[in-house]
């Protein structure tokens, strides 16, 4: 009976990974159309966000079918919660990929960054990936080294952001307000995918520890 | 014993009606301070959601325990899993208010929007505290009718949204880049408040059904 929990469990953990890898191929893929100004890899993205939300019902009800079949406990308990909450996360990942890729879509065929500007986003856009890729791999080892060192790769999307807002509000910027806006809302979406990879570690974290680590 | 559970399960909802309570006081004080560029309100706003975050632990704990200590199923199970969920939504709710009442700081002593465009904010401001409100209940009652209603107040937002962000992209808009940033973050802000009220909303409706709502 154990035995079989543990093998639902791993099922479901490899549900999450596949739910991550998509997540990040999501803002990769993105993060390309953004960099080419390209409407057909805009439009994969809806494609894969669609795929990342038909697996998030599916998890769900894994999750609780486990939680109501198997009432586990302690350890146990805390993964199956871990991975209710990551379901959330790992959703909004592919939500925030596809809003980059509306952005593209909505400026096609003009780019929706210039210059230094548009090197700044894709730079975050590329970490982001980075993050995503490393966010699988600690769904799929489940182990707490990988998931702390995600909050340092973080840290270097966060001073990406900050230097696309600074940049943009420098007096001798030159782009419109239109780009202004759509450096701040690209910059948040890439900061915010950035974050739920932080969490997805964090969860994990509670999950080999259950200690639960500061906002 | 089942009595037992089902005290303990509404003390838990009774303290995430205190949180969504708490999110609605943050989110009604930002919109005073930007109202009125007041740094006192602004960090009235702080002290609302460290109290808002002293309350997730707490609440994360006790659906943990009555998860692991009464094993329920069915009702039971969805209410304790939709606790799970709404810890974090009420959590980013504190946090957006957070963000608002930080832009207020950081220009403080000047206003962070001006005209019309401070005009928008501020309604969208108002509807997001009618919305928390309105959760609150939900939250309360655990009335799926109630939460029905959440989602066509967050189109109201949903719409003022849409006229801020059509507004300063307009070319006659005359606001500076700098403005243009904060009025843009600000109305995601806002926005994103919201769907986190219709998305305790959605989670009341499945624990009430067992349905999940399409997103």
């Amino acid at each position: 009976m154990r035995t079989k929990f543990h093998d639902q469990l791993d099922a479901l953990f490899d549900q999450l990974t596949a739910m991550c890898r998509l997540a990040g191929d999501a803002v990769t893929t993105a993060t390309d159309a953004l960099s080419a100004a390209d409407l057909t890899l805009a439009e994969k993205v809806f494609g894969l966000n669609e795929r990342i939300g038909a697996l998030r019902g599916p998890c769900e009800d894994q999750a609780m079918a486990l939680l109501a079949l198997q009432a586990p406990v302690a350890r146990d308990l805390r993964q199956v919660v871990t991975g209710v909450f990551l379901v959330s996360d790992l959703s909004r990942m592919g939500d925030l990929a596809e809003h980059i890729a509306d952005s593209v879509r909505r400026r096609h065929p003009h780019y929706v960054a210039q210059d230094r500007t548009q090197h700044l986003l894709i730079s975050m856009g590329r970490l982001a990936g980075v993050l995503a890729t490393a966010a699988a791999l600690v769904l799929q080892t489940r182990d707490p080294a990988l998931a702390l060192a995600l909050d340092v790769t973080d840290n270097g999307l966060d001073d990406l952001h900050r230097d696309v807002l600074t940049l943009i509000q420098e007096p001798g910027w030159g782009g419109s307000t239109i780009e202004a806006v759509d450096a701040t809302l690209l910059g948040r979406f890439f900061e915010r995918f950035g974050d739920h990879c932080v969490e997805v570690g964090r969860r994990v974290i509670f999950l080999a520890t259950g200690q639960q680590l500061p906002q």
